[in-house]
């Protein structure tokens, strides 16, 4: 298993990138990095090109001996006992931040981490998720975006999208703002429920159907005409984003405390981010209508 | 002492801010606040003058029953045992950011803490300091900022300015960076070593020298000339000021953890901040040489 996924994290980090030179008319800079402890990765970054102002789609292999403080943070594999420090762990993770205001940023994860052997019972789980995180809101793309996911869950055994949707709405709250990261989507941890092929193929699914979930939102708004006031706006909600993802973000915290490549895992955060005092949305905006809905989730799908 | 330190703090507001106001050409925002489970504060921000991007000046006493999580994070009486999770806490905090790249931040913060009725050994304790964090590097003003710090802790046997220098570099640390925040000055906490009254007037000196320490430097350095370069390395750096805050900071945390008021919290945010993946400084620049002297802290007096 663990060569099956590395082969398809790989493969996927090159279907995502083609699509992603075609759309920003640039290519990435890719890193090749070891880690000194085991294992290593390979960042592709879009920061030059016409829509993204900055992309990161990157592999990570993984593996060693966890700090028990790692461990905890590792989420699943904390019900071992604790001698079962050995661990390994494959993923794809992307993040994308494009420019104008009305195309949304997007995230994604697909992995898979083994304890000790990965033999044990609980020793071996897959995790991963998909969610949309608009500054102005479409209710199209919203429905588009839930609908594929659905859709993906839909064909496998092993998935259930209401159940995910809702794993998704609590996972990327921000408590101290009451508020949701986006407009969510899907999220799992500790998949293990079927054979280890099943999950598999459901994780394979997703991550097959991430271009199809974003490039038809991407494309309808990445040309929209902005202005100044847009843009603040979507740069208020970046600095939620790095809120959410330096202060809860369970992949960060483990990648901080397991020497993970900084700037691979610093890479979700947003180009720039602005934290206004008191931020104040104006009575029956845009603004308003966004920040209601991150408030109060909603089912996008009857 | 309840009483003693509030109305220090709220004196010290008033003085600081009675300064900000003749620098900044402009008046501040005034915000009081309460707090549900006890206490409040009152908020005081610049940011529509002539030289803070954002600044803010900020009072809270707040008490209350602590979550046990929040007894952790709250340092000095997690050696208390459980039951006493009543708390008591007052103090000062500001954390001013200049427009100007040459000019440096600065964030400055003491307080008082109570556990139970704050009579028990260990039940109370003062805590505080300042430091500077420049994008910049101008030997004098550090070394100025350090004196006076270094005058302050020398009036007062319950101070030592050696130890208190060093404790602020370890605290202001950024692990994943392997970098300080900034230059460092002083840090202490869980100060009981002494009297309650010998504390607290060592904490009230450092209070009222803030002004001394920092205003002159500000003078030098506000008006100086920049360009777009230099203020795209205060961006990069105010990005690692966003890091700390909210991965490491113990106020932070304290404040997420407790149900504090969040713009108050918050507050000591940059206006804007950046993350350039894999940002490089240039060989032999000014920003080589402010980095390298943030991943090898030195004395700035004999």
């Amino acid at each position: 298993m663990r060569q099956l996924m590395i082969d398809m994290v790989y493969r996927i980090q090159d279907e995502i990138c083609e699509a992603l030179c075609l759309i920003d008319e640039t290519n990435y800079r890719e890193d090749i990095w070891e880690r000194e402890e085991g294992g290593g990765g390979r960042s592709r970054v879009f920061s030059e090109g016409s829509v993204f102002e900055k992309a990161g789609v990157n592999v990570s292999v993984v593996y060693g001996t966890l700090e028990p403080e790692a461990a905890k943070a590792m989420g699943g594999g904390h019900l071992l006992a604790d001698e079962d420090l050995d661990f390994f762990a494959t993923g794809v993770s992307l993040v994308l931040h494009p420019k104008n205001p009305m195309a949304p940023t997007v995230h994604a994860n697909y992995r898979y981490f083994e304890r000790g052997n990965g033999e044990k019972e609980g020793s071996w789980w897959f995790g991963g998720g998909a969610d949309l995180t608009p500054s102005y809101l479409f209710e199209e793309d919203a429905i588009h975006f839930h609908s594929t996911l659905k859709h993906v869950c839909d064909r496998h055994d092993v998935a259930n999208y209401t159940k995910f949707k809702d794993w998704c709405d609590d996972y990327f709250h921000i408590p101290h703002r009451q508020e949701a990261r986006g407009l969510g989507g899907i999220f799992f941890d500790d998949l293990r429920s079927h054979e280890k092929e099943a999950c598999f193929a459901f994780v394979t699914d997703c991550a097959e159907s991430f271009l199809e979930s974003y490039i038809p939102i991407l494309e309808r708004r990445k040309d929209i005409e902005y202005d100044e006031h847009h843009k603040d706006w979507q740069q208020v909600r970046r600095g939620r984003y790095v809120e959410f993802n330096l202060v809860y973000d369970r992949g960060t915290t483990f990648g901080l405390k397991t020497n993970g490549r900084i700037e691979s895992i610093l890479m979700s955060l947003p180009l720039t981010a602005r934290w206004e005092y008191c931020h104040e949305v104006k009575p029956n905006s845009e603004e308003e209508r966004m920040q209601t809905l991150l408030k109060n989730p909603i089912n996008w799908i009857e």
